[in-house]
């Protein structure tokens, strides 16, 4: 089964919107084993897109298009269908109720032209949307199928789960599985994984993010899920603690986890990332349960004032030191009576700062009798200015969400030296 | 002049990665008035990629690849581009002295398989890159001409605007610029201006995020940048303190210089944003001029401990509410001795808190001798569980942030009467 992706909309042509759509298609469909061999994108025309669906169902079994199945003008895939399957569109008398209801309801008038989401192309398949006010279609066409999805993407994500991808989705012959890794440059894991590499019917993929990287295991053959199994055990004993999870477990998800089977608390201090860790923590729905709050001391007199970070550490060493984080990690953890404080001070940039170089970040660990402070002293980073502040901020935050994990967990603090190492643990 | 953008690699298609290089030359080309009519994205597959870039160069003057000029056994553009020009790829000796000094100033070893970044296509240009190892390539096809990038984002962007922009772009036919809305509903603007609408040679995109609309105004015509003015001054008298920036100016920037411009600090007291709010306000270069920092409350009794909010309010009415937000807001802006503290409470979900229902939010600004508390009644989204809890956090930073604005602007706090409302203001 092969099938392209067809993205309609000249927002996305000028860059206005990234296809996100297209990419959560991709991901949704290899997951259930089934092949995008191209995706396309066009704007907002009609004889460009009968020309597009035609060529991409000349290449593949099925086409899938998302957008322009709105009301305004500028929506013309059904116009656009009902073209290409040579039939007229015809108003579908139980839609046009349901769209009057639901603008009456809202209290609205509807417009001439919002009726135009009641047009079917003869013939065409409705496709439920439970989530939004019009269908998706399913037209036959000489060549397969078409698969037509608006772009928002809630409602468009709906239509597939629920309707779309049972139909299409066969058993799988690729397994697929992502393991995420935290700390550690893509060319030392590839290295560590030369051996995977080399396994037959094995195809490892490498998406780096700002400290982290993913990496997409594919296994291939009739007994792809049990060669899968077997090749993730051997990735996770080459690369160890590294490999914090699996999917979209993200970092906040695991801490949140293992605080909880804790029964702990975590409070963060936060200086450079201006209240992102605190994002994270917060981020999963019961965070309450396992996030006291934070302190974002960004001028350098706050760290003392709010954070007991004594006055003469400051005044000979500036805020940018290791015993500044530990000062400000037990001082977050005391003052908001957490069982675990995090901290982190550094320099984005642009400019350096108490004469450390743009990329150094310190952090601290305070848990209940003990306290562990870690040196990131140089995250490699691109370019200038807001975007490497950005990155470097990134960055900080992965590290500091990876060192308080690998101290839930009693693991390590080293993940790759180049850009990670211990300072010094104090235990008692 | 017509342009198609290729992008290249299985992990585009398997949505491992959202296709953020397109979206950029999509926008960065029509900036500079070169239309591009189709985007497609292909595998790592050397057939595959050279039907591509025939097909394109069959309907337009110039295709740019992304993707595919990396050093390992999956990147194939130069291989592909080699047979589509008929021509060997030979090893370009000075591409191979850079490479093995580049490396070796690493303190690594080359493999030979790196090495395959100095292969070009005979007779191919070569793009200078400034910014990584390997250049594009400018490879001439009977039907027009291939610009190959490299899919690394900040080469790829580099290599654009300092050798094909300039190659590329003509005098622009038609004029864009972008207004930034906020927290006014997508609809509620459209009727708004209706009437720009309806001008002829002015189209109009709206482009939602979550409490926020960007308003995309085209102009075409051989006086498209002068007609382009009297639209955006009609659009601003439409819609009055709703835009707030235009272009990239994001809402973070415009409070930090009006901040600037005031010698003014601003702290902030979150409770369900967990420290985005601060987050933005510590994004740009030079924010610790104006940013002192931020309290984190998370938990309750954090908010009677770390902002003065009294006991007896937070036992009488909970954690959600306008006085509540009063409160922080003056706590934050004492405890870190800001001139404006702002606050917000509320509830992100997925579970009601006592008792207001989900997308409640309370809005607290706190300046010299004046306090202003904002309502957001009911927050609209779609959905539930973590992705609610992400599209409300991220709206209420919003409609903080633009309050904040209208504070340092002196103008009203209501927006669109629908999602936010001015519960009160106190002065003295």
């Amino acid at each position: 089964m092969r099938v392209e992706l067809l993205t309609v909309g000249d927002e996305l042509l000028l860059g206005d919107t990234i296809n996100g759509n297209a990419a959560w298609l991709g991901r949704r469909l290899a997951d259930h084993g089934v092949e995008v061999t191209r995706s396309v994108v066009v704007g907002d025309e009609t004889g460009v897109i009968i020309e597009a669906v035609t060529a991409a169902l000349a290449r593949a079994d099925a086409v899938i298009t998302t957008g322009g199945l709105g009301p305004t003008y500028d929506d013309l895939t059904r116009d656009a269908l009902a073209e290409a399957a040579g039939v007229p569109l015809v108003r579908d008398p139980e839609l046009e109720t349901r769209l009057r209801e639901r603008v009456a309801a809202a209290g609205r008038e509807i417009r001439d032209m919002a009726l135009r989401m009641a047009d079917v192309p003869e013939g065409a398949g409705l496709l439920r949307n439970s989530a939004g006010s019009a269908p998706g279609l399913r037209v036959e066409l000489p060549g397969g199928v078409v698969y037509a999805l608006p772009g928002v993407p809630f409602e468009m994500r709906t239509i597939m789960d629920e309707v779309v991808l049972p139909e299409l989705a066969g058993p799988p012959e690729v397994a697929r599985r992502t393991l995420r890794t935290a700390g550690v440059w893509e060319s030392v894991l590839a290295t560590r994984l030369a051996e995977v590499e080399a396994m037959d019917g094995v195809r490892l993929a490498y998406l780096p993010q700002p400290a982290e990287v993913r990496v997409r295991v594919s296994a291939t053959g009739t007994d792809a899920w049990d060669r899968l199994a077997d090749v993730e055990k051997r990735i996770r004993e080459l690369l160890g603690a590294a490999v914090y999870g699996v999917e979209d477990e993200t970092l906040d998800r695991v801490v949140h986890r293992l605080l909880t089977q804790r029964t702990a608390t975590v409070a963060a201090a936060e200086s450079l990332t201006g209240g992102l860790i605190g994002a994270e923590l917060s981020a999963m729905p019961g965070s309450s349960s396992t996030f006291a709050g934070g302190v974002v001391a960004y001028a350098t007199d706050l760290k003392r004032r709010l954070l007991d970070v004594p006055g003469d550490l400051l005044a000979e060493h500036g805020a940018v030191h290791p015993d500044v984080a530990a000062a400000m990690a037990a001082g977050v953890r005391d003052r908001l009576g957490a069982t675990y404080g995090v901290a982190v001070t550094g320099v984005a940039g642009p400019e350096p700062q108490d004469g450390r170089p743009v990329g150094t970040v310190y952090i601290g660990v305070a848990g209940p009798g003990n306290m562990r402070i870690v040196t990131c002293p140089k995250l490699p980073v691109p370019g200038a200015g807001r975007e490497t502040r950005d990155v470097i901020r990134r960055m900080t935050v992965v590290h500091a969400l990876d060192q308080l994990r690998r101290a839930l967990l009693g693991l390590p603090a080293d993940a790759a030296a180049e850009f990670v190492r211990l300072d010094r643990e104090e235990v008692g």
